[in-house]
Parts: structure tokens; sequence; C-alpha cells
């Protein structure tokens, strides 16, 4: 199959903010594979997978890591995908070394990288990237749109009567 | 003529930083167009640019803006394209100000952010999406990362005669 | 009705702080409304809501958002009106992105930042704004600023029993 | 003579950033006294300063200061008027401490802080909160934001021709 | 009586902090007098407290305040007396702005500050200055030496069985 | 001769930030000392100093170190004397790294730490904390706040002719 | 016994941090020996061990401190062992001020410093610096890399069934 | 030849800082080899490098690299030898990014990481290092702690003329 996006964890304990990536790319039927891969703990298995992604039918690799976060940016090394970087906040520095990792990459190996536990915004990148090339894709991104606005519209309604009671 | 890219500049202080990414367009043969457009100065133009992007031919729309760096989150506001920022360092904070507001973005609009004055980046990183479903920008790409590996065997040679005289 | 206040949140999740701007503005009878609008999610109506506000009779606009908060320079952008910005602290950078994202804003726009969920303060900045043509309001000020010594003395009395018993 | 601005600097050391806030204020006729006046050194002359400030027709006090920027917070405390804090950047550490100095006001005393060094948007400001009661500023106000929008549109054009020559 | 320490706190929720200042100062039989007054709330009489300090027969101001921390350094422009700061950690910014804000002073009036949160080496450090001239303090001060040599020692001894057991 | 004042640089590179506090000293007529001792390149000669100085007759001890400034903080743990630091800013951090080093002691050894490269008011604090029991160099720190108020009170008259040629 | 590692904390509230290194080293049965002492508290008992450490069959140090952190350079000075530092979160900054403290020594004298909280890693690194002259421990780590390979081919496979149930 | 350190720079703009650990080594006759290498642009070239390392003879890695700098990382990934890290200082952040990037490493995988720009201290570690099984490098390491000492001797010496002339 091809144009699956990979979701790429550095630790399993990623998985609590992930999970909104995974649940994103699920509801808009996007086909997606996930992985526990480390830069440091299996660099191998981490740059094999980014060296043949684009021979399996990959098109996005979504890389997340905390600390210092060199996932995101190792996998970039190894492909000529669009790699999207999601900066895990950790227990210390709250999410500043995570964040500095992966966005300040060197001139000629990009990583497009999202808000600090952005994770459900790495899955809506991921599928603004595919539906370049997608329509289908590119309709559900529409209606998103229009659902915000009705949520917030809805939201600001519900408000008037809140601040009432203040 | 389709799948081109936009760079709008939130001043023309941030020409001698993006110049970085039209050289890379214009080597690559990438359809741009370039602005001056700001989110605050003038936000009609700028949204309305955003709102008929993707009608008027445009894939990925690279925004590049310093201090409160608004204008790429306001273009992702109007848009389903993928959005690029580029935090610019400016005369104070050392950009981390514009980085912050790059990158920061709530759930549900996200900007594919690169480092602070990552203006190269962008242009390779739109290229990588554009690569997606253009087999040529492939190879370009693949030739670009074998440039980049002989580069730097090149420049490793020349330090071991540089060290001699140290 | 004129000079009123408008109150824009980004995001209702903003009105645990922001309800101290609401209840400022009803303790002092100063006329307002509220609204939850986005300039990413629902970018129209904020814009549209900025640019009839001088006409629909307000006077000043305050504006809350966190991590990437562009709402106040956006609707500064679209209105001569004075804009008070309240950065709102997130999960993570402990509001320092709110705070750059809200006050680094560039010449010809300015946003008149208060602290960090500084919301009480936004109301205060908006009724000294009004009082400038308003003689009941300015007696209202005054009042209040004797009411704040008056309770910081009683509670310099009540310290020294405090301290008694350490 | 009645709603006059007052702008306070810190130290003689402010005029080049300052001088802004005046050439704005003198190209639009806005009436205004300038001081040097320190929290510190001369605190008696800036208290009785602020205290009288409204008696003696000023209508909005602008302070500036560097470093453990303490004016505009120490004026706002002996005054009703509406206070703005410029940030002044100093040697060290890039501006971070004047701008936390003057924006992170306790509650009761709010201070208007625009950007590190943003003293043309705090003569803008000024003249957004005269505008209220002053049509003939909020007319100025207008045709501003109007210039603003040529200008963008002009360097837009410029830039199409620059771009050709890189 | 002589050589008294003041302790001025901008809030009395600075107390929790506070009383480790001012159980110290008991323990050491130390002259002491606390209030709670605010450079903002009370600017007033804390100008007057600090401008008659020295007559009233303090040697020694110590000041605590968090957020934009202006306590200590406006008493210290009303007084020749040292003027001890202790920046107070408040909901935001971690302590950064309290310290900043504190120990940043100009050229001409310091603050002498201690750590975030430093209350317990607020009066040390008050100690240590009126123990200059008065040897019973410096002999506390000596005692005070050797009984944290002796409780680190005691607490080398029981690590030893601690490691034991993990 | 006795209260002395130890100035201790950790490098001698220090001395253009440090000759602030030597003039200052000079001009007053204070009796002192100044060496270049590292709390890591001489540490013996350094906690030698310290732990003799107070019988050698000094009574404050001035220490001043960039980096991992850990000079001020190590005198202080060999003395009972009050020891006052200056965080001196190096070629990167922008002198936080000093000033955190410097200020964030932990409890039972205080350091007064003045602002990043503040020598001056390093002196000036010696001087205040040696006036406590010294009426000359009292009438010293009166007389120079004096003049401070007519400086400032000089430059905001010559601002006032200034500022018409703008 | 040779080719010990001294574990030295600055306090023993930094036990529940430090475990971690005990842990491994008991786990791969390598001599160590654990002290509390402090830089500031203990300067001298600190200073004499370092001094007398590499006599006493020491080949590492382990400094692990909070705050202005200076116990890992303190050490350093008085040995010519390599000195890991690890800096301990307190509670304010986090981290951040021990990061800095431990790592910017000054040129001379280097701290080999690890992660805020980096226990574990300071002592693989301790057993990566033996392990050059010791075959058995080279061993160890070998296989150590080995099992985290395993183990995150583990987490990798569990995470299968994992997102099954999102 | 064995023990060898081998000194990788992720660019060869590296060079001007990092040739302070080249003469170091040279100064002390330890062998070495000096490659530039990348972990995004060379990736294979530097794992290849790390994974042969301990075979080909070299006992210590010295990794320098700015911004996102993942190049210390990347090669501890892939040995078991001790991994020193230099950050190095680039255009932005002042070497923030570089630190916590090399610092800030997970669980298992350690990098010693030294002073931002600390290119001489990467050297010394590494000698301290290797010199715990070779007694003429420990010799040569307590000679540079003793020149240390007469070197600031001199320079304390010197100081005092400086001081008279000021």
């Amino acid at each position: 199959m091809n144009n699956r996006v990979a979701i790429i964890m550095g630790s399993d304990s990623d998985l609590p903010v992930m999970k909104n990536t995974i649940k994103r790319l699920k509801d808009w039927d996007i086909p997606f594979e996930t992985h526990v891969m480390s830069a440091h703990r299996t660099p191998e298995r981490a740059c094999e997978f980014a060296r043949t992604a684009k021979d399996n039918g990959f098109a996005v690799i979504i890389a997340a890591a905390g600390k210092a976060a060199h996932l995101a940016g190792v996998l970039a090394g190894h492909t000529t995908l669009p790699v999207i970087g999601v900066p895990i906040k950790s227990s210390t520095m709250d999410g500043l070394d995570s964040l500095l990792s992966t966005v300040q990459m060197p001139s000629g190996i990009p990583v497009a990288t999202v808000a600090i536990d952005g994770a459900d915004n790495a899955a809506i990148l991921a599928t603004q990237i595919l539906a370049i090339s997608d329509k289908s894709l590119a309709e559900k991104l529409e209606q998103f749109k229009k659902d915000m606005v009705a949520g917030v519209i809805k939201k600001d309604a519900a408000l008037q009567t809140q601040i009432e009671n203040l």
C-alpha cells in the first residue's frame, strides 16, 4: 500500500501523547504503521527503517522523542521523505530541550517541527502533505476546518450563559 | 501552473535570509511566487492570498517572520495547504520569540517549523513534500543527498592537511 | 451603547483565568461583551469582529490566548482601537511562548500586554483607558487604589500576630 | 493643556531608542513632555511626577527602562492613569530582564507593556488610547493603517524585481 | 533598639517562604520587625519606611517579592542601608522573573540578592553583615558552620547503611 | 588595618569589569586588597585566603567569576564574612550561567549577588555594609545619593534641548 | 582495591535520584564508595577527599548537586581523575541552574556532565571509562547494548497490540 | 596504535574552535585522528566509524557539533567507548540549543558533555580518562595542574602593579 504514514516513537512512554496522532489518522482512514525505535538504543533498526521507507510505500515519517530528541533528525538523515518532528515534554526543561533538538537542524536536512507534544497537529500536517495529490483527503481537511469553525461558534454560544453565572 | 510554492515574507528585511529559499527553488526549477505580506500590516491581503492559494495552483506555502511571528500561523488558519514556517532572528531575544510564535501552534492548525533562519531547509522541505508525487524532484533530492556526502568527504580530506599546520 | 469592552478568548479553556476580567468589569458596571474566537480556527469571525468593533461601540479589546498566542496581534491588525493582550500559561513553556507571541509585536501594531494570566489587570487597564474621558470611572479607580492601601495595612496588622506563633 | 503624554526615561542613555516615541508624537501633533527620572536614583521626583500627572493634564504615561526595569511599575503605583512600559535592551540578557521586570506586574497595578525597544509602538498605543475620545486622532490612525498597507504593497512590487537578480 | 533587621514582604502570601527568615533571626536572638508593604500597592508607606529605617535603628533591610519584584530595588532607592532581596517563586516563570527583577539593578543602587525562595540565607547574610561589628553574632556563625559540618558528617554515616538496602 | 575589603577575581580577564569596583573603593578611601585566585585552578590558595580573611582584617569579600562561577560560593564555604558575588558575562550564555552559578546557593551559605557585570554596585554594597558601623562612610553614601539626584536632574535639563532637535 | 568509583552527593536529598547510579554499579559488580559531602557545607572534607582520591584507589569520581551546583567543579579542582557531574533538578529553575553550574567549567578543569538527573548514565559513563582497560567491563557494556536493542524490539511488538485498542 | 583519540566534527566550520582540542593532544603527544563527519549529512560514515572505533584502536571519541547537535549522541549509540561532546555555539540561541541537544541524553547512552565551545577541556578530559591506565599521562596532568597554579600566581603578582595605575 502506498502513501502510508510512519509513526516512530523513541520510547513507548511517548504513547500517551502520540495516541493523538494515531487516533487522527484512524479517524481519517489514512494507512499508517507505528514503531518504537530509538536513535540511540536501536540506531541500526531506525536507520534501516528510514533508508527503506520510501521503497516500502511510506510517504511521510512522523518521529516523536523527548530530551536530546535526535530521532527525527537522524531519520531525516537517511531518507528524502518529509520528516515531521514532535518534541515530547519530559520531566525537566519543560520541553525546551526536545524542541531545540528537533527544530534546530543544520542546512540540508530539514525536520518539519510541530509544537511540544503536538501529536494531533503532526497527523494533520501529514494529511495536508498527502492531500496535495489526494482529493478525498483535501475534502476531509476542508470539512475539518468547517467543523472547527462550528465548534468554536458553539462554544461561543455556550460562553454567553456561562458568564451570566460568574 | 500547478504545485507552485508560495514564499511569503512578513517584511522585505527578511530577504537577506529568505534569498536562500529562492535560490534553492530556482536551482531545482521549482515554480514559485514571492510576496511581502504582513499578518499585521496587510492582514486582508495575506488572508486573501491564503484562502485562494490552493485554487491558484499553490501546493505549499513558506512563511517567514520575526519577533511575534504570526504570519505562518495566520496563513495556516486560512488554508488546508501545508504551511512551512521560518522563524527569523531579529535584534532581540536571539530568535526565541520568533521560534516559539511560529512552532507552538494550537491543535488543529499545524505549522511545519524549520530552524531559526532556516531558509534553505524550508525550500528543501517544500521539495520533499512535492516529491511525493513528482519523481523528477525525488531524483533531485537523492542526488542532493549524494552531493552532500561527497562534499563532506572532500572537506574531511582537506581537514587532514589543515591539521598538519596547526 | 458606547465605550464597551470586548473580551475575546482564543479558547473556552481560557475562561478559568479570564473570569477575573469579567468579574472586575461587572463589579465596576462597565459594559462588555465576551466571545470565544480564534485567530486560527475562526479567523474570519475574529477579523470581522475587529474590523467592526469601533463602529459597534467598542472602545477597548482584551484578547487572551496561549501557546503561539496570535489572537491579540491579529485583532490589532484589523482595528485602530487599543488591544490589550493577556498571555495564557499553557501546559508547556510556563507561559513564555504566550508572552513573547503577544508582546513582541512589530512596529506599527502595538499590543498592550499584561502579565501571564494577568486577567484582572487587563480589566483594570481597560478601565484606566476608559477613565481618561469618564470621571466616574476615574473615581472608582481612585477608590480602588485606596482600598488596596487599606487591604495591605490590614494584612500588615494581621502579620504581627501571625509571626508571634512562628 | 490636557491629554498630554508623558515620556519618562530611566536614563538618558535610553534616548536613542526613545526618540522614536518622540518623533511619532511630534509627527501627529500630540502634546507631550519628556523627562529623565529614575525609580532608583530620583525616586521622589518620579513618584511626585506620577502622583500629580493627572492633575497636570497628562492622560497617558510612557515609561522606558532597562535591566531591573522598575520605572513603569513604580509610576503605575502612584497614578490611576494608564502607564505604557517600554523594556529597553541593555548589555546583558538581551532584554529579557527588562521585559519580565516591566510586564509581570502583580494584580491591581497593570503596566501596558510593548515589545523590547518598542518605542514607536508605545507612541502608537498612546495615540490609540487618546483617540477613543478624539476623532482627529482616530482619523490619523486610520490613515496610518492605510499608509502601512500601501507601504507593504510597494515593497511587494519592489521585491518582484529584486528576486529576478538573485 | 539599634541594628535591627527589617523584613518587608510584598504580600502576605510570601509568609510561607519568609517564615524561614523569621525563624532564623528568632533562633539567633536578632531583633527584627516584619511588615507587609508593597512597592506598588502601598508605595508611600514602603518609601517612608525605607527613608526612615536608618534613623529608626535598622541596620539591614530584607525585602521579598515575586513576579516583577520591584520591592527590594525601590526600598534601596530610599536608603543607604544594605538591602537584601529574596526573589519569590510565583505561579509562572519558575522564579526567573523575580530573580531578574531583583538582581539586575542599575549602577548606583545595589540589591544583595540571594537564591529564589532563599529566605533562610537572607537571614544568615543579614547576620554576617551585623557580625562584622558584633562578636557574639560572629561566634554564632562560627558555631553554625561547625554544626553544618557535623550535620553533613552524620548524614554521610547514615547514608552508608541506607545504600546497603538499595 | 581592619575592615578591609578583599576583591578576588577568578581570572585577570575580569579586570576590565572589576576595575569599577577598585575605582569606587579608591574614590571613597576604603582600604582593599585585590587578588587573582581561582576556585578551580588555585583552589587551595583561594580557600586559605577565605579561611584566614577575618583574622587578617577583612570585613567583606567581593568575588567575581564567569561561566560556572563557583568562586564566590566556594569562598563563602570557608568564611563567616559576608561574600558579595559579581557574575561576569562571558562569551556564551549572556551571563545567565554566571548569574545562576553565583546566586542559587543552597541553604546555609549565602552569596550577596549583584547584577551581571555589576562591579560598581559590588563596591557600593560593600560600603553600605561597612557603613553600619562607620559614620564617615554613611555620610559618603548619603552624599553619593544626593549627587545621583543632582546628576539625573542635570540630564533631565539637558534632555529638554536635545529633544528640540529631534 | 583499585579503580573504584566514588559517588559524592551534595546532600542526602539527592539519594532518590542517585540510587540509580548505585544500583547500576552494584549490578555490574563495580566497586564504589558513596559519601555525602558538600562543596559549601563541608568544603575541607570534600577537597581532602578529592586530593587523596587517586592515591586511595579511585579512578573516577561522580558528583551530584543541585542549584548552584559547585560540587563536581570543586572536586575537579583538586584531582586529575575524570569527574562526572550529575546536575540535580531542584524546586526552582527546572534544573537549568544545576546544569549550567556543572557544565560551563572554565578551560583547564573539565567536568564530564550528563543529563539533568542523569544518574544511571553517570554510572554507565564511569563504566565506559573503566572498560578501556578492563575487558570484562567492556563485555558487560556490549551485552547491555544488546539488551537495550532486545528491550526496544519487545516494546515495539507490544505496541502493535496496544494501538489496536486505541 | 592503541588508545587513540578520535576527534569528529559535524562541519569543518567547527575547526576554529576544535583546533584547541587538536593542539592540546599534540602538545601532550597523544595519538589522535580527526574527521569531518555529520550525523545528518554522512550518517553512514559516522555510524560505521563509531561501530569500528574500538576495534580500530580508539579509546575515546570527542564529537563537536552545533545547533541540533546530534553527532555525539548518535556516535554514542554505536559504540561502548566513552564519547565526549563539545556543544558548538552557532549564530543563534547562544549555544543553548547545542548544549541541550548534546547533554540531555536518554538513559542508557551517556555523552560526557563539556562547556559550550569547551574544546580544550574535551582534550583534557580525554587525557584524564586515558591517564587512568597510563602513568606518563597522569604525570603530565599533575604537571599541568601545577603550571596552572604557577600561572595564576604570576597573574596575581602582575595584577598588583596593574591596579596601581587605575
